[in-house]
């Protein structure tokens, strides 16, 4: 299915106190793949697919993680990102972090496609995911 | 076991372009929850208790959320922290972050204690906790 | 005029690697004080105040800060926000963080009031304050 | 003197609910920036910049900032900054971050060479800076 690796850099914004990551830092990262992923399979970027398919976002609503080894400001880290199910309103990914070849965290997301609610534009739910994005998921082999 | 309750605000710059909290948040959130329960079983601040118990910190290892529902700006959140597995090296805490008395989130950390490791002083590696430590996390009933 | 004093805690997720408050975090700081500032003068929060009087923010324009002693996680800390001047479309602040009543930092900002503009749903345009907002600014002797 | 260009991309994760950037994140990139500026002088990276010099970093003890236009979610920004001045134990450092080639954020930064002091591991105190430094960050026009 849908995958996509990208690379970054922990930076010193990055870390605590101890030297290492703060480990919420790996969720932002994270959320960056995820949605480089999707940009990739609908080709275009997320404020362009937000309004092309009239759509809120699409929020997290279960995590999960390892953190294997820390990672440290100047450390060049390499991320696979995986489309692993996609259900009518919600998809899962997998993260994998690498630093130097070794893997450094894994990372499991839920998310929902979710609309504006009804008369209070505060309120958001799920909806379906449209088919035209379903068909660009599936076909992705990227 | 040793249980904490925190209350604070969900401010604008917790918040993403849908106008609900960016989900990382949470875990900010809930490491300063840690550090809160552990302040009060040890009767000091972190700084106090590193350098008192001369270890690195406590890093998580793994931890999982779900999110029930978004929190805003504005919105007061309550959040209780329980620990509620302690071994030899490592400990186990879940939060529970409710909104207007209903549940919003749940996470769940494992932790490690951790010391800066032999000749580098950019490794760690976990090791025991202290006798000293495990009996106030016992002992407290707060 | 108006002004407000909060009072918050630095924490370990707002330090970096040399055990200090990394510095961008003071402008999270006053952002948030801006906010308690406007919204104790409007008798309503963020959310309830952007309806209102149906704007779409008060983003900052220029700002400086001097750094005078730094901070660490353990402090607990007291800004003093004031509104120095009031114009027509904009307004300045000044924020005052102290460390046991020691200033630590002096923060200056100046915040343009504006709406979307046109068109483009994206775009951003300064406006006048409303009238309301001006005399609720002007009347506070908080 | 001195100085060096960086890309980098905006992310969701950087904008707040005007679905621009929130502004305390520009002094996160301009922290990196300085960082890639002084790693590219000395020919290390920063954890082993620290550790040869033997020195705790380089805080801002001063600094402002002119946001232009704002900058929103997918948008590539480039950045040039440049050492401006150089004392014994301060120097000086603007960034000129761009979009599509307007400049959308003008920032000016003042920094102090710190080490840790005296008896207290926890504070830090202004030090003059090694002619070594000195020496490269003169001869650099890269």
């Amino acid at each position: 299915m849908l995958s996509n690796i990208r690379t970054t850099r922990i930076e010193w914004c990055d870390c605590d106190p101890a030297g290492i990551i703060f480990y919420p830092r790996y969720f932002e990262i994270f959320d960056t793949c995820t949605t480089a992923l999707i940009e990739r399979a609908l080709g275009m970027n997320k404020i362009e697919y937000l309004r092309a398919y009239d759509f809120a976002g699409h929020p997290v609503v279960e995590t999960r993680a390892r953190f294997r080894q820390p990672t440290r400001f100047g450390d060049d880290v390499s991320i696979e990102t995986k489309l692993v199910e996609c259900g009518r309103s919600s998809f899962k990914l997998e993260h994998r972090l690498s630093k130097a070849g070794a893997l450094a965290v894994e990372g499991y997301e839920t998310r929902v496609w979710v609309k504006r609610g009804g008369g209070d534009a505060q309120r958001i739910q799920s909806q379906e995911i449209p088919a035209a994005v379903l068909t660009r998921f599936e076909a992705s082999k990227i």
